[in-house]
């Protein structure tokens, strides 16, 4: 897909068409919030800017969107022409990627005309959406793992191709030291990890023939799987191969009773001298499982987090919408039970105490507070008007945040934080 | 993306280079199968194998995607030349795609050589992985929904855009109506529906005012959204419209007391002769309110289904894995605690009493049985050996398997199915 225009539901089309034909072209803005945190997140990370920033500049007609348009038959060729000529060239202000932030606040909020700033609901939602959610989920990893390495294994189970691509750029940025997903490493330029699976070491016919060819491929990277068949005899088969000189630098479990075994394999390396050999843990591997086994002491390494971690699967979704708040200078309010939606263009106040963030004010764009102001203008008139961060500083920027927020937030039990809507 | 080589894991490279290092290109099989279904699933509905096939004859690596692995410095220009002749050739077994499956079951099966097999796993997992998931989920709201029209509504919250359009098609499969997706519209050719957000309607100064001017724009989609302020009273103002000659086709509920509201509505519309007038559902619809409403006798005509279809909130992924079987014609087995493997290529069969689906039996691909066999060759040496179905083809492939599936499995309450593993 060379043009994103397609990418949005028909209803943002039928609603355009009708803006223009009604004479509705005055300035909107609409905001992009989360009414509502899950009940296992805390607070949430900003993130996807930049992949929207390229979207919308691709959010565009051709010949080939036109034609499908045309052929249901229900739009008029001067609303097609309009499409024909569409480009964004209004204003958007957002959080930036990488800062924390919480109910309520407007991640991203679009302004232009009405027509223009409608079609673009499916897609800002769309691509803000996915990042942050699996941002906020994998950072809940990264705090826990208090300094354990995290690497992104989950690109299999993710919800088709794209979604594992930009799960890896959240989760480096919430922290994680890499991924296995090739076309992450090489798109943002993330490093990759991964050694072999199970079917590697199927196909020889002895197990330590396995480890031996693999160290013998990759001297530098020889980790070797031990819970093809047993995890401590494959241990075993491991030191009497550094032992003989054999390349071993680390070793895998991915199943079983992994506080037991990760504390087995460990004193069965450590006899053997072996202590800087690393164990790595795989295989269902969430926040939960990396807490419990820390708090065991059980001397694990690095952590290969996937599947749970890619679907965000205790919240696969957040409460997000983008809301029309001010259209021709006035505020709009919307009043259907629980969507309640708060009217204006607005800024977030953040105010800290010691240091440590200790509310929010969410506030009409124009007031003017002390307080650091966390909402930047990023496009004018269809134009970036700030540097793009490079993704090492997006994750330099939550590590800043992460110092100052509140150690009640950090981990897993339900604790709320104060944003105020003024 | 032309190339979709890089669409991997790093270890399935690692592997594929220490194969071809160790002379092991021998005939290996790999089979995808979910080992457990979820608690809140009784079957599945097998989807994605056509984008498979797609993504398969992208799968190769071009300058773009080799300069990169160059840079990595851990692979060997022979294998970087494996790669660059990359493509497949091999055979590819499955059930084809709209057809009911369960545990164990192998849903594709690839063959060919070692390393040639080896690389495809995070490809095949994925795709696969993705729309079965949602057509097993969108395919709950068809069976409860009991002939009133799905609309899939969760393009804005599928995880990133790619998910989103796909999981449009894999519930078309499932029976939806049509999606409100337009580029699923488009390349699939899916019925593409929508009419106004909340937005439209707080532009105007008065409700009734949107309501006559989107009525203008488009006489045949006249569906106006009731619950921007009050639900009751835009039923009122939508009758009186009615009343003076504005078109009027439908009338949709986004939020409140749903089981309550559409009664109202309805005797609202039906007072006012409005009889053939819709009232279409959505905001946070799935099976278990779609049935709860229909319990009640609710005057429902069509369902917006969105987030929770589209992520498969209660159940975001499947215990689904890509397993070495067969290698040099030699069966292959894990016995990993809970992770265990069965070897050799396999058949389905399924057996019916009086009709209807009574067992499976999954056994060797040589052993021949009599029964319905679920397995299809697909490709021989890399090239279609059969004629792929037409996405009506595959939804009536599944409307027939519904017919035959057990009344029991069709509810929301967890039952189980044989299948034996011979």
């Amino acid at each position: 897909m060379d043009f994103l225009g397609l990418c949005t539901d028909l209803y943002e089309l039928t609603m355009a068409q009708s803006y223009l034909e009604n004479n509705k072209k005055g300035k909107a803005v609409f905001s992009l919030f989360v009414r509502d945190l899950p009940e296992k997140r805390n607070f949430l990370v900003c993130c996807g800017l930049e992949t929207l920033l390229e979207y919308l500049s691709r959010f565009r007609f051709g010949d080939k969107e036109l034609a499908y348009l045309k052929s249901l038959n229900i739009f008029s060729s001067s609303f097609l022409d309009f499409l024909k000529e569409y480009e964004f060239k209004g204003n958007l202000y957002a959080v930036p990627e990488g800062r924390v932030v919480f109910q309520n606040e407007p991640l991203v909020q679009i302004e232009g005309s009405l027509p223009e700033v409608q079609i673009l609901e499916t897609l800002v939602i769309n691509t803000i959406h996915f990042q942050t959610l699996i941002a906020s989920k994998a950072v809940r990893s990264y705090l826990v793992a208090k300094g354990k390495s995290l690497v992104d294994f989950g690109f299999r189970r993710s919800h088709e191709l794209q979604a594992g691509i930009y799960a890896a750029r959240a989760s480096y940025i919430a922290g994680f030291a890499g991924t296995s997903n090739l076309e992450a490493g090489r798109r943002f330029k993330i490093p990759v990890f991964g050694t072999v699976a199970h079917s590697y070491i199927m196909v020889f016919d002895k197990e330590e023939e396995a480890f031996e060819a693999f160290a013998r491929s990759f001297p530098r990277n020889a980790v070797f799987l031990l819970d093809t068949y047993d995890t401590l005899s494959a241990a075993k088969k491991a030191v009497q191969l550094a032992k003989k000189g054999v390349s071993l630098v680390g070793v895998r479990l991915d199943s079983g009773d992994i506080a037991k075994l990760s504390k087995q394999v460990r004193s069965i390396l450590d006899s053997a001298g072996l202590k800087k050999v690393k164990i790595i843990v795989s295989g269902g591997v969430d926040e939960y499982s990396i807490k419990e086994w820390l708090s065991k002491n059980c001397p694990i390494d690095a952590f290969g987090v996937g599947t749970k971690f890619i679907t965000s699967a205790d919240a696969p979704y957040l409460d997000i919408a983008y809301k029309l708040v001010e259209y021709d200078g006035k505020p709009k309010v919307k009043t259907s039970p629980g969507k309640a939606t708060f009217p204006y263009k607005r800024q977030i106040y953040r105010y800290y105490r010691e240091g440590v963030m200790h509310r929010d004010e969410v506030v009409p764009y124009t007031t003017r507070n002390k307080g650091e102001t966390l909402i930047k203008e990023i496009l004018k008139e269809g134009s970036l008007s700030v540097k793009m961060p490079s993704l090492k500083e997006i994750r330099e920027t939550l590590m800043k945040d992460l110092e100052k927020l509140p150690p009640s937030l950090k981990g897993l039990k339900k604790e709320s934080y104060e944003v105020i809507i003024k």
